[in-house]
């Protein structure tokens, strides 16, 4: 089987990193072989120091420049650790990617569709993932899993999370790659829903 | 007089700090206003901490990441100091902006130059400079002029820079608002010289 680069998104609070674990646990119990682990921002180390930047409650950024430090990670990311898994017949699992940026900075951010998701392409763009899984869950509800506090972007409140899930869904029709998943009811139900993609996905 | 937004680069130790200062109190002098004086990366918060990731040695980036980086920086910097300076009345100094992006991370570090300069213009395109001086000097001489040990990019080495110098004066000839100046000569020789090509700038 080839490697496949797998990506899971969707609102704060939605069940990614869970999800993310049980999908590394399935995917090697299913296929023996353990997929890398990444998350965006981060991974690497000036994409670690960018997560910090980010997510600093101290620091005002525009939604311009979140974009591009999130467009810098990314860009790090795939070069320095994404396509060498891949090169090397490893698969991989991310949290966050192309539909976040789409969703928090264009459109909750209010920046442009267009030159957002050409910035991604043009800066971000490869390797492209097999299969962009965008966890579906009602903000309030979602709202509810998270921590009190909440990082610099999580503290943008209820109303902005609900245009951000406006925007994973909008993202999800533009791009052939992405398949938005109920994210509701049990983790091993929510699983089973994502692997059924995963299949899919591997089948090519 | 309307406020001017004037940006000085060229190589490593072409002398852009010592001119902006010179400028900056010659600017004072003469039209009776102090510009504001910036640098880039730098001059916001944000920038600030950029600027640290950017010059590190211990990290490695991309020129991809890189030119995102620095677009992110200067992205910033127009929204929170440069544009409500202007608005203002206040004229302001930038040592730094479109060009060495243009010559570092394209010309010298192996970017599509095109698609860096659309990167700049629609990511970091306004407010626009009115003056961008490119201050030309042999990269061997410039190398004289700077501290012996430099941070991460100074580091790359002579022939680096002179691929820098070329990207300086290609840049040049992309950018209507570009002008090439002599930076060879005692320091008040380029003052001149620069400050001619400030009051054509200010006559429109």
């Amino acid at each position: 089987m080839k490697p496949l680069f797998l990506v899971l998104d969707g609102v704060d609070g939605c069940g990614k990193s869970t999800q993310a674990k049980r999908l590394v646990a399935r995917f090697e119990r299913e296929f023996g072989a353990r997929p890398l682990h990444v998350r965006e921002p981060g991974t690497t180390l000036v994409g670690e120091r960018l997560r910090a930047i980010v997510l600093d409650r101290e620091l005002e950024l525009s939604a311009r420049t979140e974009a591009l430090l999130f467009c810098a990670a990314r860009s790090q990311m795939l070069d320095e650790v994404v396509a060498p898994a891949l090169a090397r017949g490893t698969s991989v699992v991310c949290e966050r990617f192309h539909a976040a940026t789409f969703a928090y900075q264009a459109v909750a951010g209010g920046l442009d569709e267009d030159r957002v998701l050409q910035l991604l392409t043009q800066w971000a763009g490869a390797p492209r993932p097999d299969l962009e899984v965008i966890l579906d869950l009602d903000p309030a509800l979602a709202a509810a899993r998270r921590s009190e506090l909440g990082d610099r972007i999580e503290a943008k409140g209820l109303e902005f999370q609900r245009r951000v899930a406006l925007g994973m869904r909008r993202y999800a029709e533009r791009s052939e790659r992405a398949r938005v998943v109920d994210a509701t009811g049990d983790e091993r139900a929510v699983e089973d829903r994502i692997f059924a993609e995963v299949l899919r996905a591997a089948r090519g």
